[in-house]
């Protein structure tokens, strides 16, 4: 059963309970709309072997990481990152030193972000440190933003370069540990300024955080809002080459789309207030689930496909 | 390094970011108030080899215990559930019909208690099956029960009967795994009911649920609150020997202190709406830091240790 085959089976067993007014699974973040302000919450699990080696990477940086993929999940929304709690299972050797240099970047992360560390747990573990993070984030209720809301016409945006962080993988693969792009792999920085920014901009419709790629991303906004989207290939803001930049993971830069006849000021504003540029790759078309790679303006016949975690 | 000295260590990062309006840890939940509303959070982790046997339990006994101890923190607030998210990290041979498994009894625990599940992760693991569970809590501000709130002249008192899951695994562990306490060690009920109409009482002063025994669970409302506690031994309601009852964890029933001259009405109100009694055991005092164990109104040398779980 791949991620996507389980996460279906919970969403059904989900639609079997109370939603007590939290609009369903979907998006980056689960909503609750309460009067005029809105609560995020999002988790995400780290597990040794899987998601990080202990021997490749400092502790502090692995509790940096830890943090910066739910505080992207929060500006994915449009919303405030206020609160995280962490659970935490040590093995004998990672109860010492190796957590308390976890806990430091895991704290610097919440300090640059303006997060409380509000609760959690820890336990012992037979096998491996796992890791689980839930942070909740906070917005007026109309500032959040969904993946069901993009239109047929819309801008398709990215708030930064893509593919570093693959970029970054293959070199850490290949034993070189030293370069910004692995720095950026290992170290990502979560869009939280970004992300609350345009969530007050009224002319941006759908958004989500990319993690697993545009190629993949890009799909969950499609399938939820019903329609398609081109994508200039030479527009892309690749790092380094065009596959690593659609198809590698773990950006953490943000995807949105926008009004096209208000894009050229929200492109502008958001240059003015952030000093980099807010980077048009396509547009949204009516044609629901048809993705185009085009160059020249012209569709090419490639396949590109998103990081598959699971 | 203990459970408690690294959750010392942790809360004392967290004193050195911003509070967001939060209330620190030191109670069940953390605790959000916004206007006459109040938020509460509380995450547990449950990991194999430590807090359970793949061979030993079924899975959905595994799902419903999960969510179990996670609901019982909010009851001890004096909260309502409304929300849960679940991480798990499968290993291969459970991502399949065990996954499934697990989750209809932890959704078969949600629908019993009235709880969304709204978000999650799923991950591979290399090694074991870890879950993280976060519940989400509502109440009105003013029901919110703290561990701090206890005084000196209060009862303590209990919601149902002790030690029955401490007997329960002892029998597992003796082989005897049909019996009624082995169920009960198994597939705990949280007292949420409980706990909710507790919170709505104003003469219920410190709550909390009893996780680890309330011979280690008391010494908590008895730090944080600055008060002692005489404990009459033979009228706690030992489902055994007395020392399972005060000693072993995962009860998960309420341990509450309460105002003397109100104690009557709330008991018979209690045993009204529940058609169970509310233990009365014993009475705060304003010695800080005594824990008396009294026979016949006459304190005994013995010394009961809760379970520490790390």
């Amino acid at each position: 059963m791949t991620e996507f085959g389980f996460i279906d089976k919970i969403a059904s067993m989900c639609r079997s309970l109370p939603d007590n007014g939290w609009e369903g699974i979907g998006d980056d973040c689960a909503v609750l709309l309460s009067g005029d302000r809105a609560t995020v919450v999002s988790c995400d699990m780290l597990v040794e072997g899987v998601h990080f080696l202990r021997h490749a990477a400092p502790a502090h940086i692995i509790g940096r990481k830890a943090l910066a993929v739910n505080l992207s999940d929060i500006a994915a929304m449009g919303a405030r990152p206020t609160a995280a709690l962490l659970s935490i299972a040590l093995p004998d050797d990672a109860a010492g030193a190796w957590a308390e240099e976890f806990m430091a970047g895991f704290t610097q992360m919440a300090s640059e972000h303006g997060t409380a560390l509000i609760g959690g747990d820890t336990t012992a573990s037979k096998q491996g440190v796992s890791i689980s993070v839930t942070v909740i984030g906070t917005a007026p209720a109309a500032n959040i933003k969904r993946r069901s809301d993009a239109r047929a016409g819309d801008i398709v945006a990215v708030t930064g370069m893509l593919g570093e962080s693959g970029a970054g993988l293959q070199q850490i693969l290949s034993g070189r540990c030293d370069t910004p792009a692995a720095h950026a792999h290992m170290n990502p920085a979560p869009h939280t300024a970004e992300g609350e920014w345009l969530g007050s901009r009224r002319e941006v419709h759908a958004m989500m955080d990319i993690s697993d790629g545009i190629a993949s991303d890009l799909r969950h906004i499609m399938e939820r809002s019903g329609v398609g989207a081109d994508i200039d290939t030479e527009h892309v803001p690749a790092f380094d080459d065009l596959r690593t930049a659609l198809c590698a993971g773990e950006d953490y830069k943000l995807l949105l789309t926008a009004r096209a006849d208000r894009f050229g000021l929200l492109a502008a504003d958001f240059e003015a207030r952030f000093r980099r540029p807010l980077y048009k790759i396509g547009h949204i078309t009516a044609q629901a689930g048809l993705l185009r790679w085009l160059r020249g303006g012209t569709p090419e016949d490639v396949d590109f496909r998103g990081f598959v975690h699971f």
